[in-house]
């Protein structure tokens, strides 16, 4: 006995790529630590029988739960509530209480903004407080609340925003309703291998012989993944054959030891930080225009090592602002190994910072040559007490790839040096 | 009569959320380009039933083209080929053709990466050269060649990584099997309206009243939809719907003209870029940490307008290498209008620059006070020859919203102050 679940994702600007959706992972992710097994995302616009068609696929298909995104706002594309109530046979009616809600949370967000109209504005909202019969309804946390209607499949309903829906998804689990549909779920472990550099067809090849040597292998949902040239292998399995996971871990080790920077779940961006701890880094970007250090301070608390970073995208912003000598420029070309050695002194000097990274390259689509192509990038990390290590690398892609990938590259490097530095 | 159309995407990858899906949104923006009506993306697992049922789902909505994307890779977890073969009801044969083109590809391939055992990767390759019968063959990109089956509806299946997939499209769409499936399409106009700090319910209002007001309302698909301050109102319609949509926009500049900042499809970005020409600008970033300066690097061509940007996050790189007043930091705090000016002057001064953007915030979650609560970002736009104006909000949102809010708000304010500017 398993469960399983379907999601839901409404909304034309979603199903025609104007917004890309963070709802259906998000909540993927989430099915996927309750141990609820996930069948189907499906999007579709803001049409009642493209979303009822969808609803109906997904109870055919059997699904214990059906969680909908999107189309809870005011507006008349937003049809989702009228949508689940036809499908599960129940009126819509309106809540006197929930619209009493609504009118408070809009009296105070008028205030806030200074809309003359309220009235208008509420009376905008109020289809925002109808709701199928006998269903749950969970209070809203911008002005959409959701509902939960109970059955074969249970469905439960969530408006698009992100910062709405997460909190409200967290209400929805508690709730009887939905504990009951997902009664059969199994608890599954769920395993990540992360490797930088090695070719997928490297790791299909050990996988089949993994294939053919350990007796219990069908056991262990392999999934791989090959991203910026981290390659990722997440193993989804029942606590029984965690002995069957070791094994296969164990070839990995063998045969891609060199390859393999993440048994843990870790990603490099959280070992990076880690080993950032106590020191100061500052960057030095040209092509990567601003990525690396927007990355290094992604996460909370980066302002403990993180000194800052220069973008010197022009030449005389290399050479007045990292002291890059302009002969060196001269001589080997911006894209070059001693410029980026250079940039990386410059960093470290100018942030008086121990650590550094530079990267200075051609993500195109123009300023290719025969000799220097379009996707040559070259890297410097300098710690302040060693020597400085630098490579030069031919990414493959466009100019986005490009610069996306260098600044992963730049963060494995970052990442190699300060581990062979604690050695 | 129209041409209606299914994309569906597999990979476990992609369905849990571990990768972003690319190409359920780029195909869909093709297909709107071609006047096919996009009905459903659905994603699913590299399972067979699941990919399998989708396929059987969309087929019973009747479109007329199903798109696959992904799962024709070397590894046992690729089976798309395999599957659509058995919907199709036809059976997989080896191309020997085929399998001598990937076998080129691969030891190209291998020359170049320096990997030893040719024979073997050469073998978990030539699965990928199976192909149902009668199905017409294109060409790999990478390894993985894409076929297309004609039927009703007609499949069309695409490798997953977008750099194959891309190509392999405008291929597939030459194709008389492609072009008989979607002979029934509908040229649609589409239009683009963006306006900024508009509520949605502000707009909802004003939609609502031109239903009411104009008469041929219902021939415009108006989807709406708000991201980070933004309010973009998209509209397809047929040609002889024109008049009513330049009505609605009418109403929409009566009403908001002072939100409205794009009637043409472009975008902020666009509109900064075009305002920047035979301009020079730097970047002052604190609490976005560099992504300001990778926006404006993002598009080719930037280094005609972009000197470099600083990322000043500790303290002392804002007085070392901007110039700040440390006394100015002392009295103020360093999340201050009077630092963000002195940061965007120090800006214009150090990469000799005529326009300059400065942002110093706190984006949490931690360092937030009672008086400057996470959220508060102050923002400056200097241009050498004129005041600088400066501005702080209070944004909504976790760390991350608050960055990429801040850095869309400071695009719009470089926008206002570069076509003042101009007036």
């Amino acid at each position: 006995m398993s469960a399983r679940a379907g999601i839901v994702v409404t909304g034309t600007e979603v199903l025609t790529g104007r917004i890309a959706d963070r709802n259906g992972p998000w909540i993927a992710d989430r099915l996927l630590e309750l141990g609820v097994e996930l069948a189907h995302i499906t999007i579709c616009g803001d049409r009642a029988h493209d979303i009822e068609a969808q609803l109906r696929f997904l109870a055919d298909e059997g699904v214990d739960l059906i969680v909908t995104s999107g189309g809870l706002g005011p507006t008349a594309d937003d049809m989702t509530v009228a949508t689940v109530a036809r499908f599960c046979g129940r009126e819509l009616v309106l809540d006197d209480e929930l619209e009493a809600k609504i009118a408070a949370i809009l009296k105070n967000l008028m205030s806030r903004i200074g809309e003359a109209d309220f009235e208008a504005v509420r009376a905008a909202n109020r289809k925002q407080a109808m709701v199928p019969v006998g269903a749950v309804v969970m209070d809203p946390v911008g002005t959409a609340p959701g509902v939960v209607v109970s059955g074969k499949p249970t469905v439960v309903v969530l408006p698009g925003p992100p910062r709405e829906l997460q909190p409200m998804w967290r209400t929805a689990v508690e709730l009887p309703a939905v504990r009951d549909a997902i009664a059969g779920r199994t608890i599954y472990r769920q395993d990540t291998v992360r490797m930088f550099g090695l070719p997928e067809s490297g790791l299909a090849e050990t996988l089949r012989d993994a294939e053919q040597h350990l007796s219990d292998f069908g056991a262990l949902e392999i999934t791989t993944c090959l991203r910026r040239g981290e390659l990722e292998i997440v193993t989804r399995y029942e606590p029984d054959a965690t002995d069957t996971y070791s094994k296969l871990v164990e070839m990995l080790r063998d045969r891609h030891g060199q390859h393999i920077f993440s048994e843990d779940g870790s990603t490099v961006d959280d070992q990076v930080a880690q080993l950032l701890t106590g020191r100061r880094i500052a960057t030095a970007e040209s092509c990567t225009g601003g990525l690396l250090a927007a990355r290094l301070t992604e996460r909370k608390g980066s302002s403990a090592y993180l000194a800052g970073g220069l973008v010197a995208y022009a030449n005389d912003a290399k050479t007045d602002l990292l002291g890059v000598d302009p002969a060196l420029i001269e001589a080997h070309g911006a894209v070059s190994e001693p410029v980026a050695e250079a940039m990386a002194a410059g960093a470290l000097d100018r942030f008086q910072a121990d650590t550094a990274v530079a990267i200075t390259g051609i993500a195109g689509p123009d300023g290719g040559t025969h000799e220097k192509p379009v996707g040559t990038v070259c890297f410097t990390v300098a710690l302040a007490d060693r020597e400085s290590s630098t490579r030069t690398l031919r990414l493959p892609g466009n100019r986005a790839d490009i610069r996306e990938r260098s600044t992963t590259v730049a963060m494995h490097l970052l990442r190699r040096a300060l581990s062979d530095d604690k050695d």
